[in-house]
């Protein structure tokens, strides 16, 4: 499913007017939680299937707890928390909210229940929705303003978790050896994707960061003017095709393609091709949300970490794009594409048309993630959103089949580490 | 609740005349793995809180695996395996079965759905009934002996993982935050324990180990001469108040009464109690499977590992007993005590009747897990059992208040490695 | 010892005319090496303190093998490799080389022994004296030069790992706990280091790397325009005292002030204060190459993490520079120092008139260390020097105490890991 | 070299009557420490290849400090320890005198050097020399029989860390990849040994452990009655010639034949023969004292654990034998065989007339190390001796070609964990 490029800027941008919008905004967004977690079986959410996994019923009581935290407890007069232990369990890492319980056990609690977490959820969903009638009522313009960026900024932080929500349970599912399918598969066309055409951009003085109206993270600004060289950028996503020869030529035997550290990981881990790829007699097969299923080589590649896409560009002759030259070439581009609105998970062939910068997988770029120059923290708790992971980390851009539509911006900057691959991770080619 | 012994040993000893018999006793003793279960959330079957711990959903299929591989494949004619995958998933560690699913990744697999492991248990159960029937219609002396004490093994080894189930269980629960009640406690006689009295055993040539009708573990034979010095045994296990006693003299701070290795481990693992106790503000507390409460002076100290069993009998200027010397003194006694049967699930004050020899606890012994002279383990693949673990174990003896009552014996051999805790495990003192 | 601008920039980029002059500059590189070593004994050249360090006479040999492996074997005809295993012995990171030792096993080695060492060197430096010799004569002019900039790479490695050999020393003696002293301290000006003034820099379109004449790495180019806001840099490094502020300000205490990763390492690593500090009764104490004493406080902070540097100047209110901002600044300045020839092997306070940007300490940037626009490795094996570094590691800037003078350019770009203590590393406030 | 058992038996038993023959004595000994490490290169001595091993320095140095600490500092009045710092560094586990430094490091001390250990050799030598006088002259006879004792305690500690010197040679000499030759190879009978003959041994109640005059360990007593079933032994070591027949059967790949940990340590390590082999294209070689060179069928195996060497019994369908046994057997037998005096530091084939009990390689036994019946650890910090080890080891008995003669004993007990390999360790067969 795509939106049209203008209605999707709106709904990006604007700060809703009144309680009755925040509302529905709200119930809309943290329904879509309950929707993701439809298809799963109980026991689906109780696993932890390596310490970056989180268990799905940890992501619904995380993400509902800093609504909790952050809006009832401070705003909503006379709240009573939901449970005393709560607190220390389902705090993420903010050092400021107190101590917290340990990222990589998540696994091994089994309570509180899944009907339990529900009902957290419903608790806490009451009260917001009181909440939200008050401040129309009752608060100033500045309070009212405050609390409503405050609601804003708690259903991003939804939204973050529903896109790993969806690949915490790919991974889940996949670690099952009994190939669980969580969602049919969607027909796609299948045909061949067009070749790569390079698109040439010019260099000079350019500007990018967020400024405006409507939500932006703290991390997306300020916006600031950085000088770039002419540069190219291919029209496409690299496929599995075109990985599939980076692999057969002995991508993964060679170090010279590799990033030291990378050739370390590849060597300790012992890699081989893309997260979920196996090989089988009659060739490569990948687990998918949809089931385990034969490798298509029209599709854009996925699942591969940094050291990776830096090998395959190596490889290829080309490099990954700075983020600053992807921002420059994404703010012409309409914000169209395979959505988790499209309920596919999964990326899909280009078709042609589109230039696939936005949805299908997040692109490695070069770029380190660091703060733009004059960058400040929020003020708070909630500056631990961003600020402190800057270092060791590469920035990702451009947003993946498990990104909510509304979620993503041209200038929204997501980072993993680079040896991370389970994200919707793939690479689009640069070069000049 | 405590059986006659004279009834308790006929229950033992008894090869089961008729297939009703043998069906009865294998609905029982399949059931009473669902009762052990019964109190559960759907999601305490799925947890492993560490390697040691086996996810409750794990003992149930890997029970009925025995009983597939084991009896239904070889012996009933046109069995259909169940699920293709489930050969690999419920192996425990039978090399001679194929390979297997890795032990700490049992805690990581969401599927199949404990739903589904119930219903390969009636699909199995099921097939067992007719397998029993056949036998007595079919089969010839010696065919119908072998398979009865196939199905006989298969039962106690279901009994070992009732055992298990309730510690894990146990384990599972205490991780969780949030105080989980898995039985109701049953009010114990809170009456201080008798002093301990030395009760005294000739020494010379005796003997030990397993003969006679009836079932028994291939470890448990053959029965053999040995040479025992005069010694004695206390009357009674060694208590909460006798342990504390240890623990505030400076017990877990004084390497000169530790192991070497013990030491090694109470200072990398920051051991200052048994398992699940705590030191709160008003005292000790500990987790037991009615909650956590305070610990009662009047109990047998449980939980500890054979380091701190050992590092407390020096410090008490005695010593733990030997195997023979524990089994020549409990051969005199009757078979009774805390066992499963009692739905206590916690060890119980000495009543100055009983020499708690059989359940409450099981005793660490000095004696290391080795073959007796002339062991021969079983044939086949289910002569895995037990001999390949004869290195780096010592020998627990009497059952306790998880084992089954009809399990134990007083030539019974438990083994659990030096720093294990999490089992119902205590001591008696000995000298001389 | 400081040397004039104007000399030092000529010594850096004058290419060496004739093979006289080639080997003269040959004979008092490699000659250094021996002085560095000069104080130690036999024992001190065999141990690995840590992963990061290597013993000394494997850095000697290993500098000794890059003249064998990429000079005498392709371009001294006859050569014959002085041992057939060294070169999987000596071999550090080039995978074009073949196979290597394991760096972490380096320790491991007694044998060759120090004296062969000294033998592999006497026999390569023989072989390349002969080389320098038939360039000169033999020679076609674009073969001349193509090994003459070999040479210059070769000694400028050898640069590196004296460098290197220096903080291994220091780490490898303060691991023995009889307070070794490896050069006696020179007295140095003991006045309060002057106040700090910030020095404005305008923003807009700059230029850095390097460019022209002389030798420079890979990673130095190309020149190219960056856009810069307008900042200020500090006028000298920070000291002892002001780091002693943060310390007693409860620094190492508050995740606040850290990056996530940061905080991550000091919880782990219990770090309470730069590597090499203790807490004595009487205050803080440091070990130095000139044994144990007291921090004093004018002197420059060292052998401090990019984390504690950026905790630093986050708790302080400003920033670490970027090393664009590093490099605009450091360029007016003359390149003068606390460097190798001052045989201090320890920064020195600063005495109002030094801006402190060269020498004493490796300065970190808040620039992670990523390739310049239109970056080339280097062809070939000694194409791996620099490029496959370029992830997860801090660019720092401006040589330390230990580097030789000829050594460094404003456009030298030293990287380490964001943990990386054992170099002498410390930090100048940014802000802006 | 072999002595005749009368005369061993002699030095073996008698307490030197005077402090001439107790000085003697304690020439000789040290002395030996000394030749043993001739042959090294200072760089030898400060090497540590796994945690087991400790560097040939430090042996001397620890040996050297258990005289200072338990016999100059009570007993010889005004002695001022050589060094501040000697004893944290060189006590190796005595929990009684004070804290030390952690064995994994003791390859990370450079200081002191080889040259002032032996400088620490001597002094301490010249002070036992003045107390040795003292006793004779002045102390009461009680006195001088205590200080005797501790003497004579701390000639026997000496000899065991010229085993361990010996071995830990072997493992830092084949660390290195250059073929380091220790001790030239003695040329021994190259005649196939003569084929196993079975020596039958009556059961019934035995008596084993030490009684009598002279030294013994506090864990080789007290004498006591055992019950041993009738027996036969094998009438000579386990071959390599037998054991690659076991290779060659897939031994190292058939689960079947080990202990469950066994195989799981096999599967770790990657084992696939004993360790210090090495599969060439021309067959099976080893590392030796000699240098590497061809594997000798008709010499003793060596260097397997005890997980090998029981996977190697239970293959040939025989076992190992228990410690009373091999004691019962090995009593009636001449203390002769091939032991460090014979300077050949490599086990040598039978020659038809030994059993090879003693000398060549330690025996490992099915028997646990555990404390005999009445076993009392010695008073004071040489109680560590032994008997905190008592868990997890196993026994071995007869001493190998590094064991000095005067050392061993029938009822000498040594102990190992499973896994280790690197002494001169080998086997024999039982059966019955």
């Amino acid at each position: 499913m795509t939106l049209p490029a203008a209605e999707s800027e709106l709904s990006a941008v604007a700060r809703p007017d009144s309680a009755a919008d925040v509302g529905a905004l709200y119930r809309r967004i943290r329904g879509n939680s309950h929707s993701i977690c439809a298809p799963l079986q109980t026991e689906d959410y109780v696993i932890q299937t390596m310490d970056d996994v989180s268990p799905p019923k940890w992501h619904l009581a995380h993400t509902t707890w800093f609504f909790e935290t952050f809006l009832l407890e401070p705003h909503l007069a006379g709240y009573q928390r939901f449970h005393a232990r709560y607190g220390f369990l389902f705090n993420s890492y903010y050092e400021a909210a107190g101590e917290r319980h340990p990222r990589p056990r998540r696994g091994l609690l089994s309570r509180p229940t899944v009907r339990e977490v529900y009902g957290y959820r419903a608790h806490v969903d009451r009260h917001m929705e009181r909440l939200i009638e008050q401040i129309n009522k009752q608060a100033g313009e500045s309070e009212r303003e405050r609390i409503t960026d405050l609601v804003e900024l708690g259903l991003n932080h939804e939204e973050q978790h529903q896109e790993l929500l969806i690949t915490d349970i790919k991974h889940i599912l996949a670690e099952n050896l009994l190939s669980a399918v969580y969602v049919p598969e969607r027909s796609a066309a299948a045909a061949a994707p067009a070749g790569v055409r390079w698109m040439s951009h010019d260099g000079g003085l350019r500007e990018i960061g967020f400024e405006g109206e409507g939500f932006s993270y703290d991390n997306e600004g300020p916006r600031h003017r950085v000088y770039l060289e002419p540069y190219q950028l291919a029209s496409r996503l690299v496929t599995n095709g075109e990985y599939l020869e980076f692999i057969e030529a002995g991508g993964y035997e060679q170090p010279g393609h590799w990033l030291s550290e990378g050739w370390a990981t590849v060597q300790e881990r012992g890699w081989q091709a893309p997260l979920y790829w196996e090989k089988a007699d009659a060739g490569w097969t990948m687990m998918t949300l949809s089931g385990p299923r034969k490798v298509r080589e029209s599709e854009p590649v996925c699942h591969v970490s940094y050291f990776e896409a830096d090998a395959f560009a190596r490889w290829s002759g080309k490099r990954l794009p700075s983020e600053a030259e992807w921002e420059c070439a994404a703010s012409r581009e309409p914000i169209d594409g395979n959505f988790y609105e499209a309920r596919r998970f999964h990326p899909a062939p280009a078709d042609g048309a589109s230039s696939q910068f936005f949805g299908d997988v997040w692109e490695w770029t070069q770029s380190p993630y660091t703060p733009y120059p004059g960058f400040q923290p929020a003020a708070g708790a909630v500056g631990e959103y961003n600020g402190k992971f800057m270092c060791n980390q590469q920035v990702l851009r451009g947003g993946s089949c498990a990104t909510p539509r509304r979620h993503i911006r041209p200038t929204y900057r997501n980072f993993f580490p680079a040896d991370a691959r389970w994200q919707f991770s793939g690479l689009r080619l640069a070069s000049g």
